[in-house]
């Protein structure tokens, strides 16, 4: 499999977070050929929604996604407040032009240990929010986290697990594939194989270094880790997958404390020989 | 359900590695009366085997299990040397009368991103070790690691992955069962019954603290962090599981640097009533 060129790549912004906002995100994508962006709500609605749809659109950039909703489980009630903020990321993804809105569900409710009762929650908020994407004509993509984040970021945290909510819940929702949260899965391959091209929305990179360091912020460039990206790319790709390669690196340790353009050139270079 | 009584325990080394050798164990666990004793194989050599199979016995201790056999992947072949060590740990075990020998089947070969020939490696050593142990009577126990150590300890990460090999190599090989590892899960209530009790061969008890502050050595004391411990026990004892309740403590920051004996009191006390 040949390498990627930049314009098959979308710059997740959580990769720069430190560095640049969507403003410079935007300039930055464009200036190196990226064919596109996936903007956090943070960085969004600090750009204002308006603004940065237009300047994206300006820019000739697609959005692979707009992450994120989810969060059901915080109250231990899939409550009015969390509703209407899953309505209002539906509405910022299609002012944008993003391709899904990634979910990340949440993880155990505080206090608590029933992770079925989460479960529970996170189906029941995914349902609602799906309605809602239904009418407007925006995908929702469950992203399975890695399963180190359970506790606290996403209690949804196998392709199987999610594709098991998907089937119940019908069109219209369907996965967005990391690499770093699914790379040890053994049922990788076939459960992408069951997503199928309607399902797999959204393709993350990213490596995953040994050893690692923190279990938030020491995600891996890509070759700087032990992740068969081309193996995982050519998964998705043999369902058809023809969206944007999405570089999503969190990296407090290293890539978030660099200059931005080394970073992007770094990218484009690791794209080119090791994805 | 009842919490349970220190009889019910057996006090995995690990857990008081940097305080006690396992002469110290093995009397501390009689003292505090413990049920049973998981030695690791590197404190039972420091010792000598027959002498810490003899100082066991007299305690009246049984050996819920001996810590571990596998790392099958590291040469990248299942060369004589690692046949060997394998051999050499089902001797071990039936020489302290261990009632299953763990196996942590190790991560990617050095420089290696290819997990399938990983697999392949892990299931060529068990089957041989496995040929060994029914030779001698000896059960042969798959730990499923959490999947965050898939790249550098075991690249089998789920009860349903480990279950699967279980099934190709028949009898006399099953599963160690750490909460640790496999709390998150949403099969395990299905993989544990497919189990069932002949294949669930060990228990590991100890919880998963929020935040994590280190991928391997910040496991929490039971009742610490959020993994629901006697909703996992009652799956287990549901299939008829009657061992006793291994308790494994990596904790770098915390129970690693007090008294042995409060860790000790402070596990009968969490083990009453948490557990």
């Amino acid at each position: 499999m040949s390498g990627l060129t930049p314009d098959r790549l979308s710059l997740n912004t959580a990769t720069l977070r430190e560095q640049w906002n969507l403003a410079q995100c935007i300039e930055g994508c464009a200036r190196h050929g990226f064919g596109g962006i996936a903007p956090w709500r943070d960085k969004l609605q600090e750009m204002g929604v308006s603004q940065a749809a237009r300047a994206i659109r300006d820019a000739g950039l697609r959005v692979s996604g707009l992450c994120r909703g989810g969060w059901f489980t915080a109250s231990g009630a899939v409550d009015q407040a969390v509703i209407d903020d899953n309505r209002r990321a539906v509405d910022e993804a299609l002012e944008i032009g993003a391709e899904c809105l990634v979910m990340v569900v949440g993880g155990l409710p505080t206090a608590s240990r029933d992770l079925p009762a989460a479960w529970k929650l996170v189906e029941e908020g995914l349902a609602r929010t799906l309605d809602y994407g239904r009418e407007t004509g925006m995908k929702i993509a469950i992203e399975p986290l890695h399963p180190m984040y359970a506790g606290d970021r996403a209690c949804v945290n196998t392709m199987r697990q999610a594709l098991d909510i998907c089937d119940r819940l019908g069109p219209g929702i369907g996965c967005a594939v990391d690499v770093y949260h699914v790379w040890w899965d053994h049922e990788l391959a076939g459960q992408i194989a069951r997503a199928g091209k309607d399902r797999v929305m959204a393709f993350h990179i990213c490596d995953w270094l040994v050893p690692t360091r923190d279990l938030l912020t020491d995600r891996g460039m890509m070759g700087d880790g032990v992740i068969d990206i081309p193996y995982l790319r050519g998964l998705v790709e043999a369902e058809g997958f023809d969206g944007l390669n999405e570089v999503e690196i969190f990296s407090a340790l290293d890539w978030w404390t660099r200059d931005p353009d080394e970073v992007m050139q770094t990218i484009i270079e690791r794209a080119r020989t090791v994805c």
